[in-house]
């Protein structure tokens, strides 16, 4: 909450009532809101209907008997000052602006037209916009996406661009990321990112904070939000428009100011935030947050069943800062008595293939090997990949299902122990090409990734894409001050 | 083929016979060849068995009647000493072990026992490995990898490690990728990477090379034999043990000697080879090559359906080397005619979302847009970016279907165009996230990939790999001398 406008954001996340003006069946706004539970505390707004998918619908805002927390405002750009008018004059406190068409165009009408509601807004009543999705909170069933999750989770998401936001909310339902809050904010013509990192940094629902940003009107004031964000809670940033043509395509999508890339990243480095460089890296940054205790060093285990690719991937740690150092001589030896010599290397990666074989509950199994690599003192994290559905399929055939069950569980144990037990964070990397179309291949693949997502472990498909987000978390402990 | 020998490479690839000694029901070579057209002129040995699935086996390969141009040996380590005595007995001219658990485990008998085989065969016979895959050639039949295609095509690759060549193999059947030739040649103790390399330089089956190479005994070869491939094909390379953890890994996997990081960067940009970092990149960098024109120089336009994505996408283009500029005036008065202002960008990015809903044959349709962007004197390649199945269900429901269809058969149209007349590179990016288990959304995924892959358009599943595959497709154009 801002210190300025102590309850906006009581109206804007937890709207008592709330308003579409611009209603109508095709509507996604209207879609998503009457598939919440606020749908008993909507009211439609659009003239040229009486109803709209069975709900009444009014003429105009101010004919609406009760008080209005939040309107949602998705007529065309040339009839938003008439309707943000009716929402001042109806004592609306907070308005979300979805319609676009404004300074982000470019056009000069269209950057007047923004000028004259920002003018119009000011003191009266509080902007959300426009060009945005608006606010997306699952506690009080406020949302303008269709098929958005309505479970509560603790991630907190602020984005300029409503694509972020939308991708996120899809993205969360199949990574099973539950969030507290989003927002889409557009083009800023009042409420900006200080703002909502303020009331997410204050907001104990949210635990993780998620930014995308790309540019800020008020240097200064951002910087003091990040950083005072930051101190609080993992905030994970990626800045659109870094780069020359970057800054060019921000402008024509928020219209937004812009600094330079340097500026930029030594803002986020200063302020302790976490910088991430593609969307599918914010996810996967999240989710390893989201899941997992902090890391008390940089040194990882990688357990895998490849020996060409333990090395290509001991390069893409060491490249993104994380150590893969030898075992202890008391882990060497415990593994040797129970890893084969042929086709396998006992170090770190360790490739463990024969093991995946044995799912016995006799000393030895895959559960034993991941406990006794979690005990390792010089371990902080694991790193636990396997793509050998095809393999045992081969090898087992009809058994495979069965054996399948029984490996899981061995993984699992080993992996809880690593993580609950010795508070050590485990990347899980099931790896699984998103094209794959053997449905045998894939009922395995998904079976174990479900294994693990249902013990709350951050689950990828890629080795590359786990090592970064490790690499991601690592970061925040090492930016603590103090450590 | 080599000068010294001038016909092993005839023996390795297209041997007329092939003896598996030690084979069995569960060998995995044993299966492979067994399914494929060499079957009739394979030939068992196992002193255990009289017979295995149905085919007669022999006592020692000093039985068969027949000359054997080949033999597979996948015995114990310790018996592969007179296993290959009896080869160079039976006059064979080329073998592959297949048997690990020599050099690469560190232990010193077992480093002496390679060394004792690589004496032995010194000018007797010629070796592959040990501890490898051997050799694949769809075109004789030739593998150790059971469910590998039996399709031929142009894609020749040499890994020092099994696991590269088996997941090549693996995924080329997911991304429709061919293959010619693969090697995997492990230990090394014989033949080498410089021989393979000057093999698939001279053979016209082979139009582009993929490379994973962990160190050389012969750097002074392997340089010539490098510069030589790459003068006259795409020669992709990927390195192995580039840092120092990665070298500790390499040696405990093939037991190779290494350099350093930077030598073997050097190495390669002399040669003319492009390097690539992860094994996802080679694919996907090999896929690139597979089924496109060289671009003219490095600026691209992106097609896509987000704004917000279009700044982290520029972004990301920047940093692999790619140029988005504005497109000409032509083509933006063009454009203008045709999408929509609000919600959209006239631009590169073009975000060009609103013409995704129309399939009409008259003007204005995605085909057309395509073909004005590709037509742009000042963009040289097209990134096709497409994720808009879960808007387009919604906005259609049950019309989608058909819906989806007209739109491949347009998006099509532009791209032909795009590549076979403007001669321009089209990637294209049909994003789809591995773990989706919406099964209707992944129909939908999939028909579209299909539609391209039958087009023979290289389908990536995100646009950061698009980018990059096109960004080391550029390298390939800038390095060719005089150019």
């Amino acid at each position: 909450m801002t210190e300025r406008e102590p309850n906006v954001f009581d109206y804007i996340f937890n709207p008592r009532t709330v308003a579409i003006v611009g209603a109508s069946r095709n509507d996604l706004a209207t879609l998503a809101l009457l598939s919440t539970k606020i749908k008993d505390r909507l009211f439609l707004v659009n003239p040229k209907y009486q109803e709209v998918l069975g709900k009444k619908c009014y003429r105009s805002i101010l004919d609406v008997e009760e008080r209005i927390d939040y309107a949602v405002v998705g007529v065309a750009s040339m009839l938003v000052p008439q309707v943000l008018n009716e929402c001042i004059q109806k004592g609306v406190p907070a308005a979300h602006i979805y319609t676009a068409g404004f300074s982000e165009t470019g056009i000069r009408e269209r950057v007047e037209l923004e000028k004259e509601i920002q003018q119009m807004a000011k003191g009266k009543i509080r902007i959300i916009g426009p060009n945005c999705l608006g606010v997306y909170c699952p506690h009080s069933g406020l949302s303008v996406i269709p098929e958005a999750s309505q479970e509560e989770g603790h991630v907190g998401i602020i984005a300029q661009s409503g694509s972020v936001v939308e991708s996120l909310s899809y993205f969360g339902k199949t990574k099973n990321l539950k969030f507290s809050k989003m927002v889409s904010y557009g083009n800023a013509i009042d409420l900006d990112c200080p703002d909502f990192l303020e009331s997410l940094t204050d907001d104990p629902e949210t635990r993780i904070i998620g930014l995308y940003i790309e540019g800020s009107k008020n240097g200064t004031r951002l910087k003091t939000a990040l950083s005072k964000a930051a101190s609080q809670k993992p905030l994970i940033v990626i800045k659109g428009g870094m780069t020359e043509h970057g800054i060019r395509a921000a402008s024509s999508h928020t219209a937004s100011m812009a600094g330079t890339p340097e500026m930029w990243r030594s803002l986020f480095k200063q302020a302790g935030a976490i910088q991430v460089e593609s969307f599918d890296e914010l996810v996967n940054t999240i989710m390893a947050f989201d899941r997992s205790p902090f890391p008390e060093g940089n040194a990882a285990a990688i357990i895998t069943n490849s020996g060409g690719f333990s090395v290509i991937q001991t390069d893409l740690c060491w490249r993104a800062g994380i150590d893969i150092p030898r075992f202890g001589l008391e882990t060497i030896q415990e593994l040797r008595r129970w890893v084969p010599i042929a086709g396998t290397s006992i170090g770190n990666p360790l490739d463990a293939w024969p093991i995946y074989y044995n799912v016995s509950s006799a000393s030895g199994n895959l559960a034993d090997i991941i406990k006794v690599v979690a005990a390792d003192k010089g371990i902080h994290s694991l790193v636990f990949q396997f793509d050998q559905f095809r393999y045992l399929r081969r090898a087992l055939g009809q058994r495979v299902e069965s054996h399948m069950k029984l490996l899981i569980d061995l993984v699992l144990e080993g992996c809880q122990q690593a993580r609950d037990r010795e508070g050590k964070p485990v990347m899980v990397c099931v790896s699984l090409d998103p094209y794959l179309e053997d449905e045998e291949d894939r009922h395995y693949n998904l079976m174990m990734k479900r294994g693990f997502m249902d013990k709350g472990f951050p689950v990828y498909s890629t080795l590359d894409t786990a090592i970064k987000a490790l690499a991601n978390l690592c970061r925040f402990r090492t930016s603590l001050p103090g450590e």
